[in-house]
């Protein structure tokens, strides 16, 4: 909440290719300070073209590893890439071990990457307002191509997993249970399976687990190709981007103008959620004896809001 | 939204032990309906002294397990035990695989017994603003211990299970992976440890960790207990509820009064932010030109939000 930023001068220097500008925008927004929304309105503006891609799958799914290895093929292609990591367990996000880190470095001088972290637990809503925002400066950016890596587990992170046009779900052999939990959610919203660590028992089971789901999942323009991987090993990564960009192709024209309004609609609401949240925290802290009375028991919480926020 | 109940009775069936009205509560506080805010004022003036348990743990790790083992024992000892499931991969939510689910039947008939579940993939806050409503009027029906079973990894169920006086993480060996998970936030609200699935190769590792983990955490008056278990087996459950008994015994006093006023204020929050967001719905709605503005990417969002939300 420091000093006031020139937003034209500032969205001027990301859309031009400043790196250190992007870095600092995203953090000017993300915090929401003066001449932040002036500056997003900017960028929004500018807004390219990017194929935004979620990767999300459970804890220890492989998923920076598969990351990693899109990076590694994108930029020998010498496309440059955006990497948004909402991912505890995430190197990119700071959360590994010290082996994947030091693999993350191989692209910290690239100036063709750009990767952001964010801290999987804000506050309430705190996740699902910031990324949005952080994805249209890169887009503004110009970078083409925006990987997202998410847990995908929380209602947040598969929000904002599914706002990509493109989902990559990845899970592993030997995963009963995962399997049940993903159905719960994640695979509804999956146009691309990975099952990674592809070398470990229990391969060919988990695959038709996955296909007899598909199979009862009825007929679709799309059917959700499955992509074996070893990432760690660089295996599958060529065959994964390639279900990407024929996932791509399948969507232009309608299917992308589709997902985009639905992708607009979710981060409005998402706006409209997190202005409200402010406006909620200013009126319960000016409610102090009411919070208190909650505190003691002495009201239920309900009736509380209730008098907090009339209507 | 269908017909008006009565408040007053309905809780007072409630609270005499009525088991059909106690499920039909919840779904009227959970649905909103007409009266159902005079109802939870009652049922939250009722509310008893219930032991609000969390469990949570990774997809697959057996929660449910645990769960259905910790009321067994209950049940043993006569002890009347509610549960709220809000994980997608619990059979008691309906998520599980055939022979848990028939397992599950063990307890239809018992009426000492009270199971709601919860669709973890409501819409946006959805979830942590049911969840405590539920875990009220179970509190009012009288049922002295209260088992919260989530997968616990988004914020919600964070939010939610961090509203329990007792916080059961479950961890299995073999999780190089998922201790890097737990790490970023699970950790911080574990009261007690388990490692179930304790005969997998491993278990000396992950044990280590978790203690290596606790003493980088600094001195406390509680240090959890790491409680070793093979819940299919039923082996270690009744070391977990000794465990979960002796943390008890140790917030009697100012450290329970702590965790509900912080319970109680988190209450508040939700039930505000709540309100809110059906304004939002509705404000939004109001908008439908905005709306069709954002989708067609002519307007940014969050300058839309910030018309629709004035302030």
């Amino acid at each position: 909440m420091s000093s006031q930023i020139d937003p034209e001068g500032l969205v001027a220097a990301v859309v031009a290719g400043d790196r250190r500008s992007l870095a600092r925008l995203i953090t000017v927004v993300e915090e929401g300070r003066a001449g932040s929304e002036d500056a997003l309105r900017l960028a929004h503006a500018r807004r390219g073209d990017a194929h935004r891609i979620g990767i999300t799958g459970a804890p220890g799914s492989g998923k920076s590893t598969l990351t990693d290895g899109l990076l590694t093929l994108l930029r020998g292609r010498n496309v440059e890439v955006g990497v948004l990591a909402v991912d505890p367990t995430s190197p990119f996000s700071g959360g590994a071990v010290l082996g994947d880190r030091v693999r993350m470095q191989d692209h910290a001088l690239d100036t063709g990457v750009y990767i952001r972290s964010m801290a999987s637990r804000g506050h309430l809503g705190g996740l699902s307002a910031a990324a949005p925002k952080a994805l249209v400066v890169m887009d503004a950016a110009g970078l083409p191509v925006l990987l997202i890596e998410t847990v995908g587990v929380g209602q947040d992170e598969v929000e904002i997993v599914s706002a990509a046009e493109t989902v990559v779900v990845v899970l592993n052999p030997g995963w009963g249970d995962g399997i049940q939990a993903a159905k719960a959610g994640i695979l509804e919203i999956a146009d691309i399976f990975v099952v990674n660590k592809a070398d470990r028992p229990g391969l060919r089971e988990v695959v038709a687990d996955i296909e007899h789901m598909l199979s009862l999942a009825g007929e679709s323009p799309w059917v959700p190709p499955i992509v074996t991987a070893t990432a760690v090993a660089g295996e599958g990564i060529a065959e994964l981007w390639d279900a990407i960009e024929q996932h791509r192709r399948h969507l232009e024209g309608e299917g992308l103008a589709v997902r985009r309004r639905t992708r607009r609609r979710a981060e409005l609401r998402v706006a409209v959620t997190e202005r409200l949240r402010k406006a909620a925290a200013a009126e319960t802290s000016r409610h102090g004896d009411l919070t208190t009375k909650v505190e003691e028991g002495e009201i239920d919480p309900w009736t509380a809001a209730r008098q907090i926020v009339a209507g």
